[in-house]
């Protein structure tokens, strides 16, 4: 199965800008710059599309691995927090770190312990 | 620098169905499901957020080593393909392909070559 996107850069690193988009149209022409990547500016970046990639794979294989203990998860949350950091000349992603959540409705007549 | 994104899974792997956000919002809530990753279903997957942050992220960094050689990029487009197949007892992504295209807007007296 392949799976594509595509990003589109214009002009320098710092002053130039971009837009990603994917083949499901969730991510279409999604801007992204310099200041959205290293300054916190409002935009999308490559680390939360990785984080988004590592959550929403975690949450879904745990699903598959609880179904084999003989189990339904009824509602998994996965927080992924990427690191990213200079290395040697650049920058390097130097920790994913995975925060789990598990929901848990309880029946009306209960009360939270 | 930490960025971070979140998924939710409710119910099993097949029948369940999950949403992924990112702290920029750009993606909030947005749906996936087995048959959006597995069975090219409408929705996003993680696969093609992998692709989405190694293009941009390619794309971006050849500006900076342009500029490095002293050009300024105009226009610098690149698609990055995922590859996932079945691998051992579960699926690995096996290859990531890079297309890379340069657009350049010629002066308007001048014919394509």
């Amino acid at each position: 199965m392949k799976r594509s996107a595509s990003a589109m850069w214009n002009g320098d690193l710092k002053s130039g800008k971009g837009t990603i988009s994917t083949d499901s149209r969730v991510l279409s022409d999604t801007q992204y710059s310099f200041s959205t990547r290293f300054e916190n500016g409002v935009g999308t970046n490559p680390e939360e599309l990785i984080a988004a990639a590592h959550a929403g794979c975690f949450s879904m294989a745990l699903s598959a691995q609880l179904a084999e203990a003989g189990l339904v998860a009824q509602s998994i949350s996965t927080k992924a927090t990427v690191t990213l950091e200079k290395a040697g000349g650049g920058f390097a992603i130097t920790a994913v770190h995975l925060d789990l959540t598990r929901v848990q409705k309880l029946p009306e007549h209960e009360s939270p312990p």
